[in-house]
C-alpha cells in the first residue's frame, strides 16, 4: 500500500512544484462514487483499499473461499448436511456463496436475519432462537407465508401453543425443532423427559410440523485444546443427543439433529445421530477462534481470517506510539482482548477511546507516518460484523466489490 | 406493560373461547409499519412499547429534555458557549434539539458524522479529530464548501500542510483549532512550545484560518469523586490553558478554548479561559457515568438515564433464570459491567452471547413470564446507540416518535 502514500506525498505535500489540483480527486471517493464505480464491474478503475474511507472492513475473498470450500469439503466428507449460521456475517451475498457450495440454506438469530435472507433469496432458514412476542410471531408466520420451508425452534409449551394458534390463523404449516439446552441455560428445553414430552406435545399441535431437535452448545466452542473441547462437547452434548434418540424410538418425526459451531465441526460431526452443522465463524474468523487451538497446535488455523478493518494512522507525535482513526466502535469488545495487526507486522494495538486506538511501534517492521493504513484481524466476527453496513472485499490490494450487511439492525 | 401481555394471554393462549383471528395482527407492527403510523403525527394510534420490535433503542422524551435544558441553562450560567458533542448520539434530530436550546451547533468525531449533520440543516460543526488520508481531507473540504462554518482540528504540521493545499485548491478557507493533548498522548502536539510553534505555523498558511485550541482530556471525565475528578482536570488542563494563553499573549487569532466531558461540565467552566464546552454524554447518560459521583454523592444523577434498551423475555425454563433477546450485539461491551434493569426492579443482568442475556430473577418484584418486557439502561451511552439504526422517542408508554441514527455508519 505504500505507492499510493508516496504518490500523496508527491502530488500532495510537494505542491510547490506540482500543477493547480493538487489533491487527486478521483482516488479519494466517498461511498457513493465508489459504488457507482464497482457496479460497473469488478475491480473496474483500479480501486485499491487506499481509496477506501476508514475504519472500514474489509473481506479477503482468497481466504473467505478457502473457507467456504473447506467446510463444504467437510460436511460432504462426513455426510452431513450444512445450514451455516448466518449471524456472523448477515449478508445475503455471504449467504448465497453458502449455498452455491452445496449447504441446505442458511441458520439465523433473529427475525430480522430471516426477513433480510428471504428478501435476497435465500431459502432453508432455521431461526435458532425461540420467537416469543407478538411482533416475532407476528412476522415468523407472515415469513412462513411465504417460505414454507422455514424453520422454527421451541422450548416451551406456552410459546409453542402460540405459534401453533398463529399459525392456524394464517393457514400455514410451521415447521419446528425442539430446542434442547446442553445444560447451559441459555435456551432451550431440558434433556431427558421434559425434552421428549414437549416434542411429544408440540407433535399434536395442528399448526406446527414437528421436524427434529436443536441442541447448540455454546459451551463447548471456545474450549482451549483439540482433545479438551472433544471431551467437553461430548460430554454436554450426549444428554440432547439421548433425547433426541429417545423421541425417535417414540416415533416422533425428529428427522433433523442440528448442532456444532466452528469450534466443534470435526468433533460433533463425529456424534451419533448428528444429522446437520449449523457453523458459523469460519467463514470470517476471528483472534478468538485462532485462540482455541487446532488439532495440530496452538493456532486453530483450519480456517484463515478473512475479516479485517482497515483503519489510517491520524496522529503521530511520539516515536513509539500513533493513534489510528478505529476504536471502541469499530471492534467488537466482549472479549477481553483486542485486534491484532495483520499489516504492518510488529505493531501491537489497544483501545484509546470510541473513535480511537493506539500503536505501539517498538517493534514495528518499518516507520510508520501519518496516512499509514493499517489491516488489523477483528477480535470477535458476529458482533464486528454488525458494527458495519457494508464489507469491501478485496483480492490482495484490489477492491472487487462491496457488499451490503444487509440483515444487520435491530428491527 | 402488564395490560398488553394480559390482553395477548387473553386473545392468544385462550383461544378456545376467543374468536377466529388470536393473533392480534394490528398491534404486531413491523418497522415500516410503525414508521408509517408515526409519520402521521405524534403518538398516533396508540403505539406503546409493547408494540415494538426487540431489542430496540429507547429514548425517554422526559429524561432528554430535561438534561438538554440543564446543559442549556448551565452554560448560559456560566456565560460559556456550548457545542455539544454528536458523537454520543449520532442523531441529527437530537442535534436539532441541543442547538434550540441555545447550542452553537455540534460537535462531531468523524467527517461522515459531519456530512450526516450538514445535510440535516446543522451547522457550526467542530470536527474534533484528526482529518488525515486523502478520503478525509477530500470530504472535509467538499464539506467546507458548503458550510463554511465548519472546523477541524490539527496536532501535525505535515496535515496542516495538506489541509493548506486542499483548501486552496478548492479556494476556500477551512477553519482550524489546534489539538492540545493533555498528556493523554492520544491525539494532540504536546502542549508549551510545540503547541505554540505549530499555531505560528498554521498562521501563515493562508488557506487556513486559525480560531483557536481544541483540549479534550478524556482521562478526567470518568475520575470517580468530584473532588478528585476537579483536580485531575485542573491538573492535566494546565497546560493545555497555558499553551493557549501562550498564543494569545503572541496575537494569534485564537479566540476559541474548547474542551470539557460530561464528567468535567460544570468543572471546567471554572477554568481560566475556556470559552466553549463541548459536553456529550449529558443528553443520554448511562451506567458508566452515573458511578462517577457527583457533588451530591456517590450516584451522579446531575443528568437523567434517558436511554434503555427494550428487550424481550424468550425462555424461561428455570425459576432462577431467564434469557432475554438482547445480548453482545444490543449493548456496548466496552467497560468490565453490563446493562442495569430499570423495569421491573430487582433483576440483574449478565451476557449470554451475541443475541441472549440473562435476568437473575431472586429479587425481582413480580414473577417474570414469557413475552415480558424488560428496559435495561446501557452500560455506554456512545458505542451504544452505534449499534442501532434508530431510536423510539417514548414519553411514559407511547411511542410519540422514530429518530433515525442518521450519523452512524462507518462510510
Amino acid at each position: 500500500m505504500r505507492p499510493s502514500r508516496r504518490e500523496w506525498l508527491r502530488v500532495g505535500l510537494h505542491a510547490a512544484v506540482a500543477p493547480a489540483i493538487m489533491i487527486p480527486q478521483a482516488r479519494a471517493y466517498d461511498i457513493g462514487e465508489i459504488e457507482a464505480k464497482l457496479a460497473k464491474g469488478n475491480g473496474i478503475d483500479g480501486v485499491t483499499k487506499d481509496d477506501l474511507p476508514t475504519p472500514s472492513l474489509l473481506l479477503d475473498l482468497d481466504a473467505f473461499e478457502a473457507n467456504v470450500q473447506r467446510m463444504a469439503s467437510h460436511s460432504a466428507e462426513a455426510e452431513l448436511e450444512l445450514r451455516p449460521h448466518a449471524k456472523t456475517h448477515k449478508c445475503s451475498e455471504i449467504a448465497k456463496r453458502q449455498v452455491g457450495a452445496g449447504a441446505l440454506g442458511v441458520c439465523v438469530a433473529t427475525v430480522r436475519e430471516a426477513e433480510a435472507m428471504a428478501a435476497a433469496g435465500i431459502g432453508g432458514l432455521l431461526l435458532t432462537s425461540e420467537s416469543v412476542g407478538l411482533n416475532k410471531i407476528h412476522r415468523l408466520i407472515r415469513l412462513c407465508e411465504r417460505r414454507p420451508d422455514t424453520m422454527a425452534v421451541v422450548d416451551h409449551i406456552d410459546n409453542a401453543r402460540q405459534l401453533d394458534e398463529a399459525a392456524r390463523a394464517s393457514g400455514v404449516r410451521l415447521n419446528v425443532l425442539i430446542d434442547v439446552d446442553p445444560l447451559g441455560r441459555r435456551t432451550g428445553v431440558p434433556p431427558g423427559s421434559k425434552a421428549v414430552s414437549l416434542a411429544e406435545a408440540v407433535d399434536r399441535l395442528t399448526g406446527l410440523r414437528l421436524r427434529g431437535v436443536h441442541g447448540y452448545c455454546g459451551a463447548s466452542s471456545h474450549v482451549k485444546g483439540f482433545a479438551e473441547r472433544k471431551a467437553h462437547s461430548a460430554k454436554y452434548m450426549a444428554p440432547v443427543l439421548e433425547s433426541h434418540a429417545a423421541m425417535l424410538k417414540k416415533g416422533l418425526p425428529v428427522e433433523i439433529m442440528s448442532g456444532a459451531s466452528t469450534g466443534t465441526y470435526n468433533i460433533d460431526s463425529d456424534l451419533k445421530g448428528m444429522t446437520e452443522l449449523q457453523v458459523g465463524s469460519y467463514v470470517l474468523m476471528d483472534v478468538d477462534y485462532r485462540a482455541i487451538g487446532g488439532r495440530g497446535g496452538d493456532i486453530y488455523d483450519d480456517f484463515r481470517p478473512a475479516l479485517h478493518v482497515l483503519a489510517t494512522v491520524i496522529s503521530k507525535n511520539h516515536d513509539d506510539i500513533a493513534t489510528v482513526d478505529a476504536g471502541l466502535k469499530a471492534f467488537a469488545t466482549d472479549r477481553d482482548f483486542g485486534p491484532e495487526v495483520a499489516r504492518p507486522t510488529g505493531l501491537t494495538y489497544a483501545f484509546r477511546g470510541d473513535e480511537h486506538g493506539a500503536l505501539m511501534l517498538a517493534d514495528s517492521e518499518r516507520e510508520i507516518v501519518l496516512g499509514d493504513k493499517i489491516e488489523l484481524v477483528v477480535p470477535h466476527c458476529d458482533p464486528n460484523v454488525n458494527l458495519y453496513d457494508r464489507m469491501y472485499c478485496v483480492r490482495g490490494d484490489h477492491v472487487q466489490q462491496v457488499w451490503e450487511i444487509d440483515a444487520r439492525g435491530h428491527v
